[in-house]
């Protein structure tokens, strides 16, 4: 998705790409095989003509990655200080701490009798993550006792990434702010939106969060503020939060990060007048950013979650047909059950109205029965 | 512009290129390149998986990529029947007289004689145009005398281009009316517009075109569907008209069709609920056709026009700080001048703002002095 903008800005775009058979290989040419991980393909995506930056689509970058941008004289945006706070949970939580970014109660939780202690301190349930390498609902558990997370103990015994333990935040909703800030210092915040989470996956985004008091509307801001300029963050960050109903740690509490475009900002792209693709192209090669408003009064997002890839072709007539204005995204991914494969974005004037056309488009591209 | 669509929609694109460098090379992996002249770079193009659709973006198809097509079963959409009408102009002069669409008055012109009689006939003053092969003000010439096209009379008798004359005709202003017609026959039709020419080449497109009189916005509708129906055109298609004070012959009369995405409908790539880009591969795929209503009160498209690249790369910075919502559009194209090198869109609620913020864009990129 970020091609179409580099293309319009005359950013010329080298990707490193898994399989010539990714969604990226689709959509720029002569793109280098092979993983982050492999000296030489890092070797041939950093080759000359030298690029003026490195970016990431995701968080597993390995150190070597940061080592040979470094010895190119290539600059990575985010850097491997900023980005390893999207990578480990463990040292996220302590830096946002010393911040004073308002962070679920947490803690490191190197063995079972650790985690028997907050538990206990935290009321007898508690939310355990691994450090590294969760994703949507991945490494994230909801346990009342040690057991629970027996093999995710033992993993980490031989080597599995470590644990943490964050309370259970009773939560009214969940919100997400997005924002761009550039070397030179410049930040933009797109509106603060709502996130709506099935199963451990984001299933809906909200644009604006729909009644937001303006002062969790500061709160959340201030937080995701606080983050990029206390990471130095460049690029586009997302900040996922849980809204609480108010306390002595405010009204908002920092739950993930994300140092790149994030599937909580996909509705800018029809709806905002800067799409985060476009803007972390200008953040992270320090170009001024876009005005982040958003061009209708309300834009809903819904995920498209994978079942078969036939299903989501066959139903392409029937969702363009049942609504003219959805706008339709597919990632031409492979299909894994559970796997994010597209999203729709509505946009217009009634909220309930614009949700239950997200749902519908949705719904249809999944090939749930009407 | 036709790629981000076709990826947000699961189409895959095969294009053939002439050169490796063009733009379209840049953004479609693997392109064939070649000629659509070359009769074995059409069969590349062609080749296994056989595509559902073969497409043009511009008018310049010979015949033999054509029957290429049908003889490998491929659909061409616009077909040669209806492209034929957007390649020569006296061929479709005569077709849109005969299905009553208006037109300026109009003649082929065999030789000086046959100018001669028709200069006499409309007032001492005509349009000359080569039928084929003119674009951006290129192969049209205002003239009071045979003498001064001496040299397009020449190059018709050896073969070049057949000549037609048109009346000069008074216009108040320039309409441009972009829709879209799939094989089932549905049409979707934009906003009209106000095309401003400077030179023979459009600097300023404003949608919707300001203070339309009713009747003058419906007769140019009713004229576009005329032609995208009586020509069976598949795809996008552009109409642009004159806007006359009023006679015989209606409010409008049309001056030029493209069967294909065009330059009058490129503020719907940031300004309309479906661009022309989108637009076009659900019509020639014959897919439900996308909402073409605006998303703001006005939408200035300017056209940059092209001097120097390294101007262009320069200025960037410059243009994205002067306006943080203008939305900037490169196409990586070879430089030469006077050729359109990019455009910039602006979106608002005043007309004279929004109007003056596109041309100060412009201005910017194209190295003008402030």
């Amino acid at each position: 998705m970020t091609a179409p903008a580099a293309t319009a800005l005359g950013v010329g775009l080298r990707v490193l790409v898994e399989s010539p058979t990714t969604s990226a290989a689709q959509v720029v040419a002569d793109a280098p095989v092979g993983s982050p991980q492999d000296p030489s393909a890092v070797a041939r995506l950093l080759g000359e003509p030298l690029p003026a930056v490195l970016t990431f689509e995701h968080e597993h970058i390995p150190a070597a990655a940061f080592e040979a941008a470094a010895a190119a004289g290539v600059p990575a945006r985010p850097s491997a200080e900023a980005l390893v706070h999207a990578q480990d949970k463990t040292v996220m939580r302590r830096r946002l701490t010393e911040l004073g970014v308002p962070c679920p109660r947490w803690s490191p939780v190197a063995d079972a009798a650790a985690l028997a202690t907050f538990l206990e301190d935290v009321g007898g349930e508690a939310v355990v993550k691994t450090a590294r390498g969760g994703y949507d609902g991945k490494g994230v558990r909801v346990v009342r006792s040690a057991h629970d997370v027996a093999e995710w103990f033992a993993a980490a015994r031989i080597g599995g990434p470590a644990l943490l333990a964050e309370e259970k935040v009773p939560f009214v909703r969940e919100l997400a702010v997005l924002l761009a800030r550039r070397p030179s210092g410049e930040v933009r915040v797109w509106p603060v939106v709502e996130t709506v989470q099935r199963d451990g996956v984001c299933a809906e985004v909200l644009a604006p969060a729909p009644d937001l008091d303006p002062e969790v509307e500061r709160a959340a801001v201030q937080a995701a503020r606080a983050v990029a300029e206390g990471l130095d963050v460049t690029g586009v960050l997302a900040v996922e939060m849980f809204e609480v109903a108010g306390g002595d740690r405010g009204r908002v509490l920092v739950n993930e990060l994300a140092m790149r475009p994030h599937n909580s900002g996909h509705w800018t792209i029809d709806a905002a007048v800067t799409s985060q693709f476009e803007q972390h192209l200008r953040a992270v090669l320090d170009l001024p950013l876009g005005e982040t408003a958003a061009r209708a009064r309300w834009a809903v997002m819904a995920n498209v979650l994978g079942s078969s890839l036939e299903r989501l072709t066959d139903a392409l007539p029937a969702v363009l047909a049942a609504d003219p204005a959805a706008k339709v995204h597919l990632y031409g991914k492979e299909v894994r059950p559970g796997r994010k494969l597209g999203h729709v974005t509505v946009t217009g004037e009634d909220l309930a109205d614009v949700r239950a056309r997200a749902a519908r488009a949705a719904a249809i591209l999944r090939g749930d029965p009407a």
